[in-house]
């Protein structure tokens, strides 16, 4: 299925689709990184919990009405997907305080938004992925004024989605990252993943933490609630 | 002229002006602070040049249109503005990249820009003025929307002027930051100074930095730029 590699990420590797044109395979890694690559590990099954997890995701997505490259998983750890241009920006949105926020703008942990807060970073490891604002997506990165109104109602849509998701598996969704693909014909649709790499997700119960942060913080086994997530969607699906 | 001090900030002092309700008395201060109090020293004139030039300016503003909170210069080292509620926004205006820009954004020093762009920084020293998008604004100051709007379109009108006076005097105006104020009508003006405290400022000739440049890099003579300054605005006025 898989021809030349076109991209290694942190977690993905990205192949060209053998006879397929305009198709990816995305090969989910085992390897989880934090604060830019500063923390690194490796843990056996992270590839295949995240590119179960994301599937079944997109698929509600997609049953919601919101359209995503995903087309279909195809093994434990890769999954099939339309090909995009990337848009380089790491789209952010924020349901409650938590991550870089409350230190960087001295806003209390935990503190709910009202209206969820968009947020752009401009992928680029080099820089650090730096926080930007609407002007500087515009200078730097191939999007044009209507298309970055369109990325955050896009995001703003999908968050409304996500919770309901989550909520369903008494889940909080408290904030999560997104990325955004330009299809052939101009088309803006959801590219990347939503798994807890990409999502904070605290146990409405218990208030713990069901995603990456156990991996940043060092406060719990990555594997056991990445299994935890991909349960409880399975039991809802 | 003063009575109660209100305020001390790392370049003036804010005083309620005697008997005169509503109004505010700015006294410039000598002292000069760069990367966010991490570098300090006191020229002797400083106050008085920003003084005279930011007087010198806001007259010019005023004769093209623009409402700002100054009233008149009433000494060497004081004027007399309009009390307003400030806007805790950092308003940054860039022509040319310069200044921390090009290496947190990965744009080539000294890079024109079409457009020119703008920036909000949040004011709080404790957090170090970080840079905020306009969710954040919102989130964070006491704007709405259309006073985002509004003040960015302010700043754009303001740069355009300040360009044609600075390039009357032979100065490239590479960037500069705004700071804005409710009156108590409610109407957003111009409010604290401008100078070369405040703008990047280059001869067009030269190239050379005249402007608080010379304190932050340590390459040539305060008080002898901002005299140089004054001078050609006199010259002209």
């Amino acid at each position: 299925m898989k021809a030349e590699l076109l991209y290694e990420g942190k977690a993905k590797q990205v192949y060209q689709a053998q006879g397929e044109s305009g198709k990816l395979v995305l090969s989910y890694k085992n390897d989880a990184t934090a604060f830019n690559g500063g923390k690194k590990d490796s843990f056996e099954g992270k590839g295949r919990l995240n590119n179960e997890i994301s599937s079944l995701i997109f698929n509600e997505l997609h049953a919601k009405g919101i359209e995503t490259h995903f087309i279909e998983r195809l093994n434990e750890t890769e999954q099939l997907v339309t090909q995009t241009e990337i848009i380089p920006l790491e789209v952010v949105v924020r349901n409650i305080a938590a991550g870089s926020i409350p230190k960087r703008l001295g806003i209390e942990e935990k503190t709910p938004f009202e209206k969820p807060m968009i947020e752009f970073f401009y992928k680029n490891d080099e820089l650090g992925d730096p926080l930007i604002n609407d002007e500087h997506a515009l200078y730097l990165s191939n999007v044009t004024e209507a298309e970055i109104k369109e990325i955050k109602e896009l995001a703003r849509k999908i968050n409304t989605h996500l919770i309901d998701i989550f909520r369903s598996i008494n889940i909080s969704l408290v904030d999560f990252k997104l990325e955004f693909g330009r299809k052939s014909g101009g088309t803006i649709i959801l590219a990347d993943e939503v798994s807890p790499d990409t999502c904070r997700l605290w146990d409405r119960t218990t208030g713990e933490n069901l995603d990456k942060d156990v991996f940043r913080k060092g406060t719990g086994d990555l594997i056991e609630v990445y299994e935890e997530i991909l349960k409880r969607l399975e039991a809802k699906a």
